[in-house]
C-alpha cells in the first residue's frame, strides 16, 4: 500500500507551472480522498531560465539534467509539459524505461507516436496517461473509455480548437478581420507565436486521431484525414454562410460507417440553430452519438493553464489511486480495432462552394455533368456561391477538377445537416 | 483472476428488460477490452408476470423468489431494477450482505438511504454503483469522481428531470396547457401513471442530493432543500417569463458558500441567451463551475431505457474490471465532509413574483418596507408580476407574509443571472 507518489515535472511553461500550483492546493484534498500524498518535488528547465522564486514557493528542486529525473529512484511518476516531438518523445520514452509513469498534455506527441509509447509503458509496466491532450478541461478520454465501453459510438464530432474557435466567434460576431482576429488570440495567450498547427487544422487533426483511438479502437495516420484550416477565411464567406442560415466553425468529425471511419476537420457551415453554433470563443465542444445512450454533448474549456493543469492533476490522482489499490499499471485505452478507411463514394456531404473566374452557366454544366444539384447558388459581382445537395467525395473532386480548369475554387467547406 | 461475472437482476421493467437486451448486445465487446465474460443469467420477477419469452430470448432462468438469487453463489453480482424503497432497500441489504456487488438506478433509495446503504457494502466488501440514478445517459457522477477531485467545485445546476422538461418544452414551444403537457409526457412513457415525483420536483431533489454529496462531499436531506414544482405552472406566468427575455426551467441547484451548501430545486427563469434554454424534451443538461476547470456542460438523454440502461451495464463493467484487476472492492464516492447549510441571510436570488388580489400601491410599500427593489412591474387586469433585485431569504419570507396577509402569492420563481 503505497502512501506517497512522488513526482518529477518536465518544462515550467504555462501548464507547467499551472500544474504544481493547482496541485499545491488540492494536496490535502487529494491525500483524504485517495489516501496518497502526491507531490511534485523535481522540475526540468532550460538552462539560464529564472525559476528560483517559484521553485522556492512551491518547494521544488530544479535541474537541467533529465537524468536528475527519470533516473532517481525516490520519483513514481513525471509530467512531461515541454511540448512538441523532440525531445519530448525521447523524455518520455527514458521515463518509461526507468518504470516511472508518465502523464502528458501532448497531443502532438501522442497522436503521432502514441501507439508506440503506450507499448513501451506496458513493456515497462507503467501507466501512460494523456486525457489533458484533447480538449483540455473536458475529461472525455476517460469518458470514453469508462462510459462508451459498453455502447457502440457511430459519430464523434465537435470543436476541438480553442484558438481558432476565438477566431472565428471574433469574426462572427464583431466583423473583425481574419489578420486581426489572430493577433487578438496571440495577445490572449490562446494562439502561439506560430499559430501554423491552429489554423491549418493541424492542432485539431492531432485531437481526432486521438478521439478516433479511444471511440472505435482505430489507428488513423494524418495522412488518412482530410484536413482543411481557416487560414485567410474571407469576410465575404462569413457573412454568405449567415446569410444561408449558418455559422462558420472548424469542426473535428470521425464517423463510422458500416465498419470503416471517415476523419476529418476543416470548416464547417454549422445551422445557426445547432447548438455547436452557440460554442463561443475559446471553449470546446464535443459531440458524441452512439446506439445506446444517443446524443450526448461535452462542453468546457479547450485550454489556458488552470483547466489543463487541472486535468493533468486528475490523470496524477488516477496513478495515486492505481498505486494505493497496487493495481499494475492499466493503460488508458485498451480499444483495438483493424484500421479501415471508408471508401470516398461512401462520403457523402452538403458542400459550399466559391467560385471565381467562371460564369454561371458554366458552372452550372460542370454540376449537371456530375449530376450534382445546387440548392442555392448566390452570384455576387462574379464570385460565384453554391449550396449543394449530398454529394459524394469522387464527385466533389471532379467538379473541384473542373472547376479549376476553368477559374479558381476560392472555398470549399462542407455543410453540417440541421 | 477472475474472467466470468455472473449477474442477477431484480426487476424486468423498462430499465431491466433494457439491461439485458444492451448486455447482450455488448457482451463480446466487454470480454475483449476487460478480459471479463459478464453475463445476466438469472431475473426476479412478480408472480404471475408473463417474461416466459423474453428469458428464452436472452438465456434467463426467471424466478419469483428472491434468495434464489441473493444466495445463490454462483453470482457475483445483483441489479436491482424495481424502483421506489421498499422492497429495493431489503433486496439491495440482502444481495450485499450476501456478498455480491451492487449496480442500481434508484434515485429514490440512494437518495435517501444511500450513506447507509454504501456503509453496508463496505461492511462486506463488495461495490455499490449507481450511475444511472442521476440524468440516465450522462455519466456525471463518475466524472465528479474522477475528474473533480483535483478541483473545487462551487456550484453545479442544471435540468435533471426529462419528464418536466419534456412538459416545459411543449408549453413554451406550442403553448400546450399544463394538463395536455403532462398527458402527453405519460403518453410518450417519461411521465409515471402517479406524476407526483416528478412534478413536484421531489425526483430532481433526489437526484441534487446524490449529486450535492458527489461535489462536496455533504450528505443532504430532502428536508434541508427547498423544492418547488411546476404543477398547475399557468401559461400566464410561462408567455410573462417570455416576454421579460426567460424561459421557465425546473431547475436543480447546489451551491457553496464559504464552506456551506444551499440545495433548491424550483421553476426558474433563464434567460433565453443561456445554454440551459436550449436543452428540450426529455434531454438534460448539468452545469459545473470550478475553481480549476472553470465552466464545464454535460448534455444528454435523462431518461429511456437504452441510456439508462447502457449506463447501468457501464457500472457492471467497472466491476468486471475491478475483479479482473483483483482490486478489493472500492466504493463509488469517497468524498466525506461536514453538512453545512448556507444561513438563510446568505441565500442570494432574485425573484419573479405573481401577485393577486392587492394593490399596486400596497405590493410597493410592501417592497419597501423589506428594501426589496422592483427591476421590473407589470401589472394584467389586476394579476401583478414583479421581478425583484437579488435579495437574501428572510427579505423573500418577510414578502411573502406580507403579501399573503392582504391577497395571494400566485407563483414565486427564482431568477438566473444572464
Ligand atoms: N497551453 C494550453 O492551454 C494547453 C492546452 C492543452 C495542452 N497543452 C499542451 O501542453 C504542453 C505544454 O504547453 P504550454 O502551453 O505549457 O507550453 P509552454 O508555455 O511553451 O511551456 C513549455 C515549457 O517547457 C520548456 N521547455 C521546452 N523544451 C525544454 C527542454 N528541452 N528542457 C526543459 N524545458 C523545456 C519551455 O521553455 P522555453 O520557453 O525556453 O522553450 C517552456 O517553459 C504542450 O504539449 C501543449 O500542446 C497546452
Ligand atoms: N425509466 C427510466 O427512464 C429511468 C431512468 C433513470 C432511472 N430509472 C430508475 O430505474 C428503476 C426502474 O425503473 P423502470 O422505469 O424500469 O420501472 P418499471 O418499468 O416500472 O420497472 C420495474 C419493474 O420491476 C417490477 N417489480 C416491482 N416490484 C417487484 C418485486 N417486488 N419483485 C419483482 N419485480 C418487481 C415491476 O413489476 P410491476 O410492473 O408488476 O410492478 C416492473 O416490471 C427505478 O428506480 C427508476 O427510478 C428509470
Amino acid at each position: 500500500m503505497k502512501e506517497q507518489l512522488r513526482v518529477g515535472i518536465l518544462g515550467l511553461g504555462v501548464v507547467g507551472s499551472g500544474s504544481v500550483k493547482v496541485l499545491a492546493e488540492q494536496q490535502a484534498k487529494i491525500k483524504e480522498q485517495t489516501g496518497v500524498e502526491v507531490s511534485i518535488v523535481k522540475a526540468l528547465i532550460r538552462p539560464g531560465e529564472d525559476k528560483e522564486a517559484f521553485a522556492k514557493e512551491f518547494q521544488l528542486t530544479l535541474t537541467t539534467e533529465l537524468s536528475e529525473i527519470v533516473e532517481d529512484p525516490s520519483l513514481d511518476a513525471v509530467i512531461e509539459l515541454i511540448g512538441k516531438i523532440h525531445p519530448a518523445k525521447e523524455f518520455i520514452t527514458a521515463a518509461l524505461e526507468n518504470g516511472k509513469h508518465v502523464v502528458t498534455a501532448n497531443k502532438d506527441l501522442m497522436a503521432q507516436h502514441g501507439v508506440e509509447l503506450v507499448e513501451i509503458a506496458k513493456a515497462n509496466n507503467v501507466s501512460l496517461f494523456y486525457e489533458a491532450s484533447v480538449a483540455g478541461g473536458i475529461p472525455i478520454l476517460r469518458t470514453l473509455t469508462a462510459n462508451y465501453l459498453a455502447d457502440e459510438i457511430t459519430n464523434i464530432r465537435g470543436i476541438v480548437n480553442g484558438t481558432t474557435n476565438y477566431m472565428l466567434t471574433k469574426m462572427l460576431e464583431d466583423g473583425t478581420s481574419y489578420e486581426e482576429a489572430l493577433a487578438q488570440a496571440q495577445e490572449l495567450g490562446f494562439a502561439e507565436s506560430d499559430p501554423t498547427n491552429d489554423v491549418d487544422g493541424i492542432d485539431a487533426a492531432y485531437k481526432m486521431v486521438i478521439l478516433t483511438q479511444f471511440a472505435y479502437g482505430m489507428d488513423v495516420a494524418l495522412i488518412d484525414l482530410e484536413i482543411q484550416g481557416i487560414r485567410g477565411l474571407s469576410d465575404q464567406d462569413v457573412a454568405q454562410a449567415q446569410a444561408f442560415g449558418y455559422e462558420i466553425k472548424l469542426i473535428g468529425e470521425s464517423v463510422k460507417t458500416a465498419g470503416t471511419v471517415n476523419v476529418s476537420v476543416g470548416p464547417v457551415l454549422v445551422p445557426q440553430t445547432h447548438a455547436l453554433a452557440s460554442i463561443k470563443n475559446e471553449y470546446n465542444g464535443v459531440f458524441i452519438n452512439s446506439t445506446g445512450i444517443g446524443q450526448s454533448m461535452f462542453y468546457g474549456p479547450g485550454a489556458g493553464s488552470l483547466p489543463t493543469a487541472t486535468s493533468v492533476i486528475s490523470d496524477l490522482v488516477a496513478i495515486a489511486k492505481n498505486e494505493r489499490l497496487g493495481i499494475s499499471a492499466p493503460q488508458f485505452n485498451e480499444y483495438r480495432r483493424p484500421q479501415a478507411l471508408t471508401p470516398d463514394e461512401q462520403v457523402i456531404a452538403s458542400y459550399y462552394l466559391a467560385v471565381t473566374g467562371i460564369g454561371q452557366e458554366d458552372l452550372q454544366t460542370i454540376l449537371q455533368n456530375e449530376t450534382v444539384t445546387a440548392k442555392e447558388v448566390v452570384d455576387t459581382n462574379g464570385r460565384i456561391v453554391v449550396l449543394t445537395a449530398p454529394i459524394n467525395r469522387l464527385q466533389l473532386a471532379a467538379v473541384e477538377e473542373a472547376v479549376a480548369n476553368k477559374g479558381t475554387l476560392e472555398r470549399r467547406m462542407r455543410v453540417m445537416e440541421a
